[in-house]
């Protein structure tokens, strides 16, 4: 068996790890910025990838990301497990029976999402071919097949990931968009194999018609029998095998074998994990605690190597043709948006729906990129038709997430964590008593914001006055209202002796968060509140947090405690 | 950047889900047998490599497994990185303290244990050199010192997948053997290194000494310095980044860059992410769920794949010399079994834990055929001797499970899942009464197991009678010891109603399990009263059993619940 050489595995494991870096360092800043980690995650690879690092380091980034030879190879391997393992977790997250309910709707918005573009494409390509890149030399229906194609697919992995960045994704809207992108580039990648059967090259091992069948067939049987069947596998699998490791041996092989077949079958290999994903998902035997350990693994460690992936293909500066990468762009959006919207609003969804939906779909990403590589391979189109495809693809995906997030006025609901001052954590409470704990906390908080400490201690006074805050479970919450606040304020103060805020459970509190909320939002202060309750549901938590050590550890045990 | 193509990605996506399926199934065959998983993981691989598969169905052998190509490259960046992920995971469960109270004993067990099988492989070597299948051409002394080296490498990956099958892994053999073994491959890497240094390859980028010295500096870093670090920047992780993403991602990127580092330094990628899993699992902050999710993913996947792969590298037919294979197996087992049981009786082990300690450092597995596999390309042994090198490796790693279980005696805990009758549940009992209940139960459990049912009554309600068996919950627990029963036998009834079982609690059972066990076996009444308290502590696994379709479903569950 061939294998690695001695620098190839040290530069493989190197670029992993620095590419999974870039990807989750840049993730986790887009998602500070409220905007999907995806978008991060791209950005990382074109940083790491020939456009800058490859331009500022080039003997250092040949080495890491070398263009050819066995660690190019293997690195490809892995990014086709990352994708293949990702399209698993995306179909695991789908909702049949919300699938079957926007059934309809989901069929407008795909057609419609696919035959505007595609009539676009094709026609552009075929009067204007000179303007879109065309090579003189090949086939001018067939260049204008495959633009079409290439207009009209979308990207399910970039579009499932933007939906559930934005928590979007299990909800009718996000299903409604799954559905369509999925009948959509089923249709696209069935085009493709044919045009690849046109120009005599079959990607396919059989023929169009038996792709065309076998993907349906497969389709079919995955949603109904296989379903079923898997439903009767899994308590099976509990019952005899080892635990987790059954089921989850199950679950990989399942998704490895699905999506060889429909690679073999012609049509992308990702099809095949995400219908094993769909099947696999929708069993209520799966435990919860299962489905947690292969979604956290993939979507943090799979996916965003895949995605910084994408940023290393190409060098974007060198191919770069500006008047056709607008042209593409435009057309793009304009097909897609304008085919999709219309097809919600025929469909009788609302104005906003519509855009939100025809965005959303919008978005090419890796598929695009997978088409235009196998294009260029087989001489269908020329390198700035393809860099120009690239641009379009990462610029649809990036505006994707922003778009809907802005057109549907997206807000995530506030967390304590985010307005705890590290000046307002008092560790070791002085007080005793109700009041003089109240004093001391407003006294800090006030402080370490610029306000008056007066004002403050006598609001949160007052309104402790009305009701008292201690909620049960040795925490309480004094808070109050101010005007001219520019945002939520907390802090939080730890009594080793436990103060007396009358709770309902007759519990004195060693835990007291005190909020200070602007006037004129009202919906914040009840956010905080069920924050509070929720995070500290657990009762280890509770314990914890009391013995944090500094503020950093006590707000790091906050925000990891999501079970 | 280089990509595969439609056929190479079709074939890895399958072989992987093959290798992983067999790998599983066999694993599982493996435990229920009472060996450990490892063992049917590598005889998966030997089934479906060119040993068996290759001969049985050679063109599907070389479609799945192609012998070069960017398919073998891929899938050889997989083991990679599979085997380095397992070491993380292995470094993850070290307990240092324990090491520590070992070091003095793992020192010497690991010295002994090197210096044995090296002398006698450096003397048989240098006078047998046409016996051991010395390349009569090469330099005598590089030939001897690398046999010498051959036979005195463990295989940390194989003793840490051994010793955790056995459950032995976090005890102080388990660690003293893990202590000595990382001690004993850090210096036959070392040794390995220099003797590529003397035939001018130099595997290492660096020279000898700086390879030696940067080795010990990364390994004396990363258990100081770096431990503290990573016990400081996990916490501010926990604060900062989303969860568990953000710990997930440090834990992988940190394994990776610290294995492409040691392979950059010239000992084996695995050093890196094992020293790394160290340093990591060390920190208190690290929470179970964050380990659990990377451990079990990695060890039901990853690891499957890696030791399956073993058995894909060669052809265990073609190449063999019988008397070669013996005589290399001898020598191998004679140093390393006597040289490490040596060192322990030195130390002042047990006799019987000499000897565990002994088959238990002997396993050689993959850290053997890597080596074979360097000096085999790089011209330092022909191909009989790799063969007897990989089956040396292979026997020695299939024999330290079963010898040191039995040297130890080492039993599971029973459960009784194990021994519940499918024809003896009862998933509605008629009684609703105690002595009824009993009567019902005994009479289906007698009769299923050919018992006579009135003999099987008496002992039960006598025993009842005594005291009675309701362990609260809802939970009744009717036993009886019965005389020339072969084993234990256990059924269970439930009750929609609730039966009055005089539980502590005074909860009626509804859960009712009978058990009955051989009057010489004292043991095991007790470990399947504790196994039914334990599996019983979620309140969920109670509800959900009596809602439970089926026995299969049933056991599936009480088997699916860890947490």
């Amino acid at each position: 068996m061939a294998s690695l050489s001695h620098q190839e595995i040290t530069a493989l494991l190197l670029a992993l790890g620095v590419l999974l870096a870039g990807a989750r360092v840049l993730g986790e800043l887009a998602r500070h910025f409220n905007q999907p980690a995806v978008l991060g995650e791209i950005v990382a690879g074109i940083l790491l990838g020939p456009t800058v690092l490859g331009q500022l380091a080039p003997k250092f980034s040949a080495f890491l990301f070398p263009a050819a030879g066995g660690g190019a190879l293997a690195l490809d391997g892995l990014m086709t497990l990352a994708i293949t393992l990702f399209l698993l977790v995306a179909g695991m997250e789908v909702d049949l029976s919300t699938v079957w309910r926007q059934g309809r709707l989901a069929l407008v918005v795909g057609l419609a999402g696919i035959l505007i573009p595609f009539a676009l494409g094709l026609g552009g390509a075929w009067y204007f071919p000179d303007l879109m890149g065309g090579d003189a030399g090949g086939d001018q229906l067939i260049f204008a097949l495959f633009i079409a194609t290439a207009l009209s697919i979308s990207a399910l992995p970039v579009i499932a990931r933007t939906l559930m960045d934005l928590n979007l994704y299990r909800s009718d809207l996000g299903m409604t968009i799954i559905a369509a992108a999925v009948f959509n580039d089923l249709v696209g990648w069935i085009v493709f194999a044919v045009i690849l059967g046109l120009i005599g090259v079959g990607g396919a091992s059989a023929g169009i018609a038996a792709t065309i069948g076998m993907t349906l067939g497969f389709a079919v049987f995955m949603l109904t029998l296989g379903r079923a069947l898997i439903h009767r596998i899994i308590p099976w699998i509990h019952a005899h095998a080892s635990w987790p490791g059954g089921v989850l041996g199950f679950a990989m092989v399942l998704a490895l074998v699905c999506s060889a077949f429909t690679e073999w079958v012609g049509v992308h290999a990702i099809f095949g994990s995400f219908l094993a994903g769909v099947a696999l998902g929708d069993s209520g035997h799966l435990r919860q605690r299962t489905r947690a350990t292969i979604a956290q693994f993939v979507s943090f460690i799979f996916a965003p190597l895949f995605f910084a992936g994408i940023g290393l293909r190409v060098n974007f500066i060198a191919h770069f043709d500006l008047g056709l990468v607008l042209l593409i762009l435009v057309i793009a959006c304009l097909g897609k948006v304008v085919g999709c919207g219309l097809g919600g609003r025929l469909a009788g969804m609302s104005v906003r729906e519509s855009w939100a939906l025809g965005f959303g779909m919008n978005a090419r990403g890796a598929m695009e990129i997978i088409l235009g590589l196998l294009a260029l391979e087989y001489g269908l189109i020329g390198e700035p038709l393809f860099v120009a495809l690239v641009v379009m693809a990462l610029v649809t995906s990036l505006m994707s997430g922003p778009a809907m997030q802005r057109i549907l006025r997206l807000k995530k609901p506030r967390c304590v964590v985010r307005y705890l001052r590290p000046k307002a954590y008092l560790p070791a409470l002085k007080a005793t008593g109700r009041q003089e704990a109240i004093v001391e906390l407003s006294r800090a908080l006030a402080l370490s914001a610029g306000l008056d400490p007066v004002t403050v201690t006598e609001a949160v006074l007052a309104r402790e006055a009305l009701m008292p805050t201690g909620i049960g479970r040795g925490i309480a919450v004094p808070h109050a209202r101010l005007d001219g606040l520019a945002g939520p304020l907390a802090g939080v103060g730890i009594s080793r002796v436990g103060i007396d805020f009358d709770a309902p459970d007759g519990c004195p509190a060693m835990l007291l968060f005190l909020l200070l909320t602007p006037k004129q939002d009202d919906g914040v202060q009840v956010e905080l509140l069920a924050d509070i309750a929720r995070t500290f549901r657990q009762r280890d938590t509770f314990e914890q947090s009391l013995q944090a050590k500094g503020f950093t550890e006590f707000i790091g045990l906050l925000k990891s405690n999501d079970e």
